[in-house]
């Protein structure tokens, strides 16, 4: 939870001037987010999100970001719109910082995971796959396999103040990883954090279910193989919080992937080892923010062990039936 | 900045079932207010705030203010009105707290506090006080000269910790203010913590200024000297942040209160008293608060020696004249 940058009420006014949204009614720091400072910001036309670009961002690939959204949302996708200010611009400068106000999305992330929300979120991630297949801005994906080892020297020294098996296991899972991370699967844009904080829905009380409202938050969003961001969602989705891994879970939201796009053999065949890379990249970073966030920070600390154990459990996958498919 | 407490979704639907206030759409941790933890939350008939009351507030004190509130925006005092469910109870439980929710305030808080925003700030205090005249209910202030040699205890030990000179500047107030505190001024039902973030403002841009548009926060609110309240703004709203006495800002103020409510000669001559108070009070709670509050903490700290400055300035005072007023 964070608010890093506060705005005064006469920057606010003046940057909300660019815009064409209306007078400024309500303006207040969201408390979720740990990369950003993000407002909820009310005019008399609307809500709307207004965020400010903290030292995490580079700025050179906000306009892939925001240009990814607009793109999205312009295709039928349901995610923040980036707003353009009355010289067109969507992005611009607040309080020193990088800055853009973008469309609110109504919805909220689920803090108990159902199959009904592994249901919904299947075919949603596909259609945002198709939605950006003729996206025209490439972002390579730096916490990828070749970003892993870096992160893993910098962690070395310290790996044994969270765990004494952490460093021989990453040490010999990153060779594994090196040795055989495929390279021909199908490419395109991925969101790259598909956490359930990441994801809204909204009850639709008639039908008795939670209906996804949208994705929000792409500022992870790279061109990679689309079954890596599938991967990312069988270990941020399908576990319980006891570690046991729910098979139910993963077809549910496999089959709904897979209904709105058709994964290849190769894809079906990676998805063991996509989803040991992607718990070694959220392993990776947990153990640095782990080991390098001050005590007083405002931002609690995830725990690293907990992908250290998802990782253990795709080592002992053979294929990709004990996911759940056929 | 803090949400203490996560409401899950399923929690929050079923405690919003009990409220006849549509479906919610939205639900957002807002990072301001230190003492409870607070969500904007947005149905589709409207925006609301749920409060959920943290362990520095007494739950038995809750009735009060909730009441108070719905008094004074029954008066048309501008300030979040308590919502009352199904049941007719405006307080229930949520997550194991008293929660309750309340009317969504617009308007922002000023963070570089103008003459226009003390012009503004005067009469509208002294509406709340005529406007909370016939509350049935009454809240003895533990914060007030009784309250503040405990709370001196409490820091002494350590107060050189802030400052060599806290203690025996202190002790040596304190004695002044037991033996001269005044007792007979008009009591009434004061806000008392009325600082700038409780204070919101809307621009009124076809007038080129901003106009107040509520109170918010009254878990301080108790029952004593109308002019206590006035007593905390002078401090709170007319010091410059470089330390400065802004008696313009004061005049402004002052006599804006007094075209609503007259003040006493009594209440006049007490005004330098009553500032060196209420300066006392908040030098207290935020020495106490600074050496208490953990170093992980997801407070800011306040500094004590802002409060000091302020009681040193008012020490010196003669009377309310120099307050700007005749």
């Amino acid at each position: 939870m964070a608010v890093y940058t506060e705005v005064s009420d006469d920057e606010l006014e003046e940057f909300a001037a660019e815009y064409d949204i209306g007078e400024v009614v309500s303006c207040k720091g969201i408390a979720e987010g740990v990369e950003n400072t993000n407002y909820l910001l009310q005019t008399d036309q609307g809500n709307y999100i207004l965020t400010l670009y903290e030292k995490r961002v580079n700025p050179e690939e906000l306009p892939f970001f925001l240009g990814l959204m607009e793109h999205l949302a312009a295709r039928g996708l349901a995610c923040p719109t980036p707003i353009h200010g009355r010289d067109g611009k969507a992005l611009r400068t607040l309080c020193g910082r990088p800055a853009a106000i973008v469309s609110f999305l109504k919805g909220m992330w689920t803090r108990r995971i159902t199959l009904n929300h592994c249901s919904e979120l299947g075919p949603t991630m596909a259609q945002m796959h198709l939605a950006g297949a003729d996206f025209p801005l490439t972002r390579s994906n730096n916490l990828s396999v070749s970003g892993w080892r870096p992160l893993f020297e910098a962690i070395r020294p310290r790996a044994a103040e969270i765990n004494a098996d952490l460093e021989p296991m990453i040490e010999a899972e990153l060779r594994h990883l090196e040795a055989h991370w495929p390279t021909t699967l199908p490419v395109g844009l991925i969101h790259a954090d598909l956490f359930p904080d990441n994801v809204f829905f909204l009850a639709d009380k008639a039908a008795g279910v939670d209906r996804m409202s949208g994705f929000i938050d792409f500022y992870f969003a790279c061109t990679d193989a689309l079954a890596y961001d599938i991967a990312i969602c069988l270990n941020a989705w399908c576990f319980e919080d006891d570690g046991a891994f729910n098979a139910t879970k993963a077809r549910l939201m496999l089959n709904g992937y897979r209904r709105v796009r058709p994964l290849s053999a190769d894809e079906l065949q990676a998805l063991p080892l996509l989803a040991r890379g992607a718990a070694m990249r959220f392993l990776l970073t947990r153990s640095y923010d782990w080991l390098n966030t001050p005590p007083g920070a405002m931002v609690k600390r995830k725990d690293p062990m907990e992908y250290y154990r998802k990782l253990r459990f795709h080592q002992g996958v053979s294929g990709p039936g004990q996911y759940g498919i056929e």
